[in-house]
């Protein structure tokens, strides 16, 4: 990956749409983990790894705690821009942390999610060493012990 | 089953989240396929058919057409009634309808969606007998040839 | 408009969210009226109607049916292509038709779905002239009498 | 409100909905933010307080921080029960808490939420005394200074 598409990696944006919204005329909050998940998604895929491939080769990362802090209302047709990155990683369990902004550049919330490794059962296992390394790109303190 | 019980097969009632509100201060049109769907579980449940066993089993019901008239939007909080039957009947195929009230029992909407009948794969297969007459006491045209 | 860019009103695509997958591991059959949505607030936009400011103005289209024929699944991740265009038109009824193709470019699905005119009470209004003209750039049989 | 009543204040419990699974076969996380919701509808409704009445007033309650610690998975048809209180409280800002049980009466997850109270406008305004004392009966840690 050259340098400047890193600087890209893990950055989606679209805009907020009508099924998104609520009575309140702003975006329901509960949709923001929806976001924060394609921001997953799309960062892992600018690493190299598939998500759905890695659910085809037995590896799932259910979520164990989200948490968002919301700062300003996005509204319908709005174009949201959703940066995400590693914050920790071990093999076992990676937190993520998505920046959310909206068309204007400001900060709409920030939401982190941390997601353990578990095999089809729901067991905890192992990120293949491949994708760790693959992760390495994508920020984060670096792999605890 | 009791025939006061059937009476009452099929019918759920609930109250609209806010989550299921859109700007314009209603019900978003596509819910009401999510609430035709909880009509048709309660069926099935009804009629002592676990559509979650049915799944254990090997057997799926994905839809193949969906169709919805709004009449008359509802509320958050509102206390919507649906009631669901069986339309149309076959071993491979099902049409269920549903009719959506408001807390006036006003018709709010009429939804009717169309299964298939299929293997893990989504390859055509049959509706095992018992279910096809735990199905019967649902209503119907009666079976299909 | 150039020709070539009305070739593409009314297009997008996106990638099926991890949210709108089910057990079944396909995209729930709800989400497909959300995609419609997203495909006619495209199409407006690519005429130059923004359904954002039209509702500013007092003028709201809310859903009076929507049908969906689903002819093949789509699954997490792939690349979904929605192409809407007006079917019908009137002042005060427009029905719009959106083609859902999966990655491979084969129809996933086809939907249908009629919106009325009206003001914020919900009561029957008319486009106004503007807006009718700019939606006959996007198809439809003609202005209904 | 009798005593017993309020030992089932805000407590509700429903079934998950198909719409709800993922293809990991549980319950997608964001959906607990909406059962969240629900939960604090139900609260303030026992609590003789309308969440729908005090928005036509106009006084809205808009989220500021959500978090959730999933411990379980839940599944399709499974019956959810969420018991939900209020953890602190002052007049324009409120944090309730949900706990959110399985079928075997397992904790599956704990939900905290902050809402602020604004009015139409966004802007921060106090709740209605009358409102403050009906919540008084939610539990919390008493009026915050």
């Amino acid at each position: 990956m050259q340098e400047s598409e890193l600087d890209e990696a893990g950055r989606i944006s679209f805009r907020v749409r009508y099924a998104e919204t609520d009575q309140m005329g702003r975006a329901y909050h509960a949709w923001y983990l929806v976001w924060c998940e394609m921001g997953r998604s799309a960062l892992l895929r600018d690493c190299g790894v598939s998500y759905a491939q890695l659910e085809k080769q037995g590896v799932f990362m259910p979520v164990r705690r989200a948490e968002v802090r919301y700062e300003r209302p996005v509204r319908y047709d709005e174009v949201v821009d959703v940066r995400t990155s590693v914050l920790r990683r071990s093999p076992s369990r990676l937190v993520f942390v998505s920046e959310i902004t909206n068309e204007r550049g400001e900060t709409a919330a920030r939401g982190e999610v941390e997601l353990a490794v578990t095999d089809a059962s729901g067991k905890i296992t192992r990120l293949p060493a491949e994708i760790m390394a693959a992760l390495g790109a994508a920020g984060g303190e670096g792999e605890e012990p």
